[in-house]
């Protein structure tokens, strides 16, 4: 099979549409073909294709790949609504959908709709490229950087997000050291972020999730650097459960705590952390990990998929726009580049 | 078979020996059949038999047995020493030894070196209710308590220690929920404490470690309580790892944070925190759990078995011997009362 385009977790051309089963991975490299809106939901909540932006893009080329087999607006309208609330907390599932139903319903033909679809693809390589661009000047040689979940080519079109930046420092040859939480409960730390940065070759240590408060009181992370699924325009984030926990833990002990993500995950709709929708997953996740359960069978189970964690506690918003401190933040400078972003996004056209 | 004494993770009597292998709770209860010194390292080191005190206890029950059955001075003082360093951290299998030693070493009988075996479990029984009804003075009906790891019948003789201090407020008809931290790498909260907690029939909630910062900031913590392995004579303790982190995460929320455990477990010797010597484990712990193994085969692993809390972050410390607040360690009056404790058992003679 030739495809046009091939990345760590894609792979597709004009026609065909395949994804990689990340619940297989690192142990097994399995590609899932996905031929429907109703393939890309079920692998959408079976977490076989995860990362909030990895997630807008596959729902986008599904789509435009759906209505270039059957153009017909009014069925393709009502696939691409399941698909648009198929997770509530990433927003950018939801802007890629609206984007491609904006195209779809303005009458475009089936062509200009695949064209918008692979547009987004394209368009989250090229600002994973500048978020890992921006993000590098914060990284020095040297540092120990503590990252959570997985943000890299597996959450991504591109080189990803929080592990883009990682991997773009890595490049121009800074001597860093990467521990790695593991990400209770899903393991996407564990499992993905491990995987890449094998391939990567970048010198990384695996730990528990409860053991990054030890290595800051040792002096041991001079930086935390993680994703969002949604940024409010205050400044608070949604991300993997347990990324609140490091926000304190990092403040507590003055180490360096960034978010990486692209203009998209910020929801100007939302103004605080508090509005953000979160999902809550079903218990055997907790009880266990995939076939293997080890808790007792009836045990009873909170699993947040995400937390919130305020802006206070941010060091600087890594955007591919640029970076943003505090003060940018307090001066607005934050929202108004933002807002004129989303502005040239709807004169565009797009 | 008949056994005088059973309990949730023992059963002896005057010749024989068994432990639950806690390896396999919850889903599998197997009891293994202690006969020789080697069978009791093999099981600590395996963590077959876990929890500082149990392991004490165990240690010394088996230790006594072999007396009786090859009353050698010489050749039992080698394997004693041996067990008395098959795990580094705890301090209460250092004590215990040291006591079935000096009794072993003085010249006393077979019957009374036994003896003195069952004294130390008993004792551990007793003071266990004592740490209980201390503590469960200090939760109040309708509070939501934190644990981590696990410190109930399956750590200790008795009903444990913080999870003892809970049982007892439960007994003691408080209205109380439990949120179980499930404890990565080997899921002593989410194995053996679910399972505590089904028996007792004490609600719970079963979260992974990285979700308690968030609870803290939803107020759905009232108090965390947990053991400790070995606490410094100016009440720094070591205990499993992710407490530090969790005592950062109370300090931050306001949060109570106490810790229960028996006198024996103050090292008097150890001045401060950062004195106390950290197991570290093999990687295929982080790796996955058991025989499941999750991550890339070649990562590198960071996996130290316990971490320290500094005595600023706790809020009181629960002994055998009553309660301790910040006050009384500053007064001295927590230093003052454990040495007398000592001297009362050197004049003991035990």
């Amino acid at each position: 099979m030739n495809f046009e385009f091939e990345t760590l977790s894609l792979k597709f051309n004009d026609s065909e549409l395949y994804i990689i089963d990340q619940q297989l991975l690192p142990r097994k490299e399995e590609w899932v073909k996905i031929t429907s809106p109703a393939d890309i939901i079920d692998a959408i909540q079976k977490l076989k294709v995860r990362g909030a932006p990895l997630i807008g893009v596959a729902a986008a080329l599904c789509l435009g790949q759906f209505y270039k087999s059957q153009p017909d607006q009014r069925g393709w309208d009502v696939w691409a609504e399941k698909v648009r609330s198929s997770r509530p907390t990433a927003v950018n599932l939801m802007w890629a959908v609206d984007r491609m139903k904006r195209v779809v319903l303005s009458g475009a033909d089936k062509l200009q709709v695949w064209s918008e679809a692979k547009a987004i693809f394209q368009e989250d390589v090229e600002l994973c490229q500048k978020i890992a661009k921006h993000g590098a000047k914060r990284i020095q040689s040297g540092d120990q950087i503590l990252t959570h979940c997985n943000t890299g080519g597996l959450a991504t079109a591109g080189v990803g997000t929080a592990l883009g930046v990682i991997a773009e420092a890595y490049r121009q040859e800074k001597n860093i050291h990467v521990y790695v939480d593991e990400t209770r409960p899903l393991l996407q730390g564990g499992r993905l972020t491990a995987y890449e940065l094998e391939k990567l070759e970048i010198p990384y240590t695996l730990i528990c999730d409860n053991m990054a408060g030890m290595l800051m009181a040792q002096s041991r992370i001079d930086r935390v650097i993680v994703g969002s699924d949604r940024i409010a325009r205050n400044g608070d984030f949604a991300n993997k459960i347990g990324t609140y926990s490091l926000s304190v833990l990092s403040a507590h002990h003055d180490v360096d705590f960034y978010v990486a993500a692209p203009l998209t995950t910020v929801d100007l709709e939302c103004a605080k952390g508090e509005a953000i929708p979160i999902e809550e997953r079903k218990s055997e996740e907790v009880k266990g990990y995939a076939e293997w359960q080890w808790a007792p069978e009836k045990a009873r189970v909170y699993n947040p998929a995400f937390d919130v964690t305020p802006a206070r506690f941010v060091s600087g918003w890594i955007l591919d726009s640029g970076f943003y401190s505090q003060e940018d933040i307090k001066s607005g400078r934050f929202e108004r580049e933002i807002k004129t972003y989303f502005r040239g996004q709807v004169e565009k056209g797009v």
